[in-house]
C-alpha cells in the first residue's frame, strides 16, 4: 500500500517541521562558531569555521527536507536551487552574518523560510548561542528561549523619524546616491546604530528597533524575515515600496507610517 | 572583641567577591533588559529602562562593596566618586553599552574593575543575557558561562594590519583627524565592523578580533577591560601609548607587533 502525503502540510506540521531544521544546523554551526583557531596560520589546511559550518549545515536541512518533503523546492546559498518550480520552496541561509559569527558576536543566525509560491507563508531565524527562535507563521509570530514559554511579538508605535532608532548592518554597503539617502535618513532618526545583520530584524519585531535600511540583500537573506516582521505589525519592502521577497534594497520598519516616511526620506532628491 | 580585617584582600578573596557583585547587577539589569514598553508613550512617567538599571545596578553594587569592605574606594558612572584616595578603589559602569541594552541586543556588559593605587588588579565584563563572564586577575584571564568550566583566554597572533579584523562601537564617534586616522587605518586591515562595546574587547581577548579603535572614552568605560586584554596577551593604551587607565582615546590590539603598527598608522599625518 502505498503511503499517502497530503500535498498541504498543515502549518502546525511546518512550524514543528521548521524547528527540527533549526535544530539540525543547530548542531553543525555551534561546533565551528568560536572555534577559529590562529587565523594566522594559514596554509593548505586552512580552517574556515564560517564555510564549514554554512556548508555542514545547510547540508544537515537539505538532507532533512528532501526525505520529509522531496516534492518541495529548496533556495540555499551554499548549494544553490532545486526543485524551483514546486509550489513550497524553502529559502535557507545557515549562517546569516558571517561577519558576526567571524567576530565571536551572538548576532548571526540561521534562517528559514517556506515560500507557497510566492507568499512567504513561514519563517524563523534561530539564533543558537543565545538559545533564541524568532518565528512566524499564519498563528502569528513569536519568540522563544531555550525551549520556555513563547511570548508574542510586536512592533513598537513609534510613527515619527525623530524619535526612530535606524539600523543598518554596514555602513560600507552604501555608495553614490544610496550613501546620500542613508546620510539623509541617519541625520532624521533619533539613533543609529550599525552591525547586527538578521538578529536587528528580530528585534525590530520584538519592539526595540523602529527602522533597518540595507541594500544587496539576497533572497535568502530576507525571505525568512519577512513573516516575522510582518505578522509583528511592521512592514519591510524595497526602498521602492515593491514586495522585499526578492531582497536588494530593503527596509523594514515598525509600522506603515513610519515606512511610508522612510521610503519618502530615501527617494527625496 | 573587634573583628580584625586584613588591610590587604586575597586576590581569590576579590575574584570572588567580584562575582557577588555582578550577580547582584544582572538581577536588576535583566529586570530591565528588553523591557522597554512603547517608547513612544513619553509622558511625566516616563520609563527609561537604562537609567533605572544602571543605577539600580550600581547601587546593588555600592551596597555591596561599602558593607564588606569601607574602606574601598568607588569611581562609579552613576553616583560619582567616593573614597578617591583610597588604596584600592573599585570603577564601576553598570552597563556599558546603553545603544546595545536600549536596541535589546546582548552586547552589553556590567564592567568592574579594580585599581591598587594605579595599577588595574582585576577586571571583570559580565553579560547576564547570555550567562557570559570575561574576568582577569593576577591568576590570568579567563571566560565561563552559565557558571560551566572556565576557559583561558588568549588573543590570536595575527601581526599584520592587513590580516587584522578591526572593530569600534561606532563611526559616529569620530571627527576631524581622528576621522581621518580611522578611515586609513580601516584601509589598511582585512575587515572593519562596527557595534559591541565591551563585548568587543573581550573578544578580542578571546581571539576573534584583531584590534579595536576608540575615542572619548571614560576610565570606567576601559578600566575593567585592561586587565582581560593584558592577561590574555594583548595590549591597551592611548593612541598616543600612554596607559589606557584614565581613558581618553583608546587603542586595544591582540599583541605588540599589531599594536605598534596601529599606533604608527593612527599618528601618520
Amino acid at each position: 500500500m502505498a503511503r499517502s502525503r497530503p500535498t498541504e502540510p498543515s502549518p502546525k506540521a511546518l512550524v514543528s517541521f521548521t524547528h527540527c531544521l533549526a535544530d539540525a544546523a543547530a548542531k553543525v554551526t555551534l561546533k565551528h562558531f568560536r572555534k577559529a583557531g590562529d587565523v594566522s596560520d594559514k596554509g593548505g589546511g586552512t580552517y574556515d569555521p564560517v564555510t564549514e559550518g554554512d556548508r555542514g549545515a545547510e547540508r544537515a536541512i537539505v538532507k532533512l527536507i528532501a526525505a520529509t518533503y522531496p516534492e518541495h523546492g529548496i533556495v540555499g546559498e551554499e548549494f544553490g536551487n532545486r526543485n524551483e518550480t514546486a509550489r513550497f520552496r524553502w529559502v535557507i541561509d545557515p549562517i546569516d552574518g558571517t561577519r558576526a559569527f567571524i567576530m565571536g558576536q551572538p548576532l548571526w543566525g540561521t534562517l528559514i523560510g517556506l515560500l507557497d509560491e510566492d507568499r512567504t507563508v513561514l519563517g524563523m531565524m534561530a539564533q543558537p548561542f543565545t538559545g533564541e527562535r524568532y518565528w512566524a507563521s499564519a498563528a502569528g509570530a513569536v519568540w522563544r528561549r531555550d525551549g520556555g514559554a513563547s511570548r508574542a511579538l510586536k512592533t513598537r508605535s513609534v510613527h515619527n523619524l525623530g524619535e526612530a532608532v535606524l539600523t543598518s548592518t554596514d555602513p560600507a554597503m552604501f555608495s553614490g546616491a544610496d550613501k546620500e539617502a542613508f546620510a539623509r535618513l541617519s541625520s532624521s532618526v533619533r539613533m543609529t546604530r550599525f552591525g547586527g545583520d538578521c538578529y536587528n530584524y528580530c528585534l525590530l519585531a520584538a519592539g526595540f528597533i523602529d527602522v533597518i535600511v540595507e541594500v544587496d540583500l539576497k533572497p535568502y537573506d530576507i525571505v525568512a524575515l519577512i513573516p516575522i516582521i510582518e505578522r509583528a505589525g511592521g512592514v519591510v519592502t524595497t526602498w521602492d515600496g515593491a514586495p522585499a521577497t526578492s531582497g536588494g534594497r530593503i527596509v523594514a520598519s515598525g509600522n506603515r507610517r513610519l515606512h511610508d516616511a522612510t521610503l519618502k526620506l530615501l527617494a527625496r532628491k
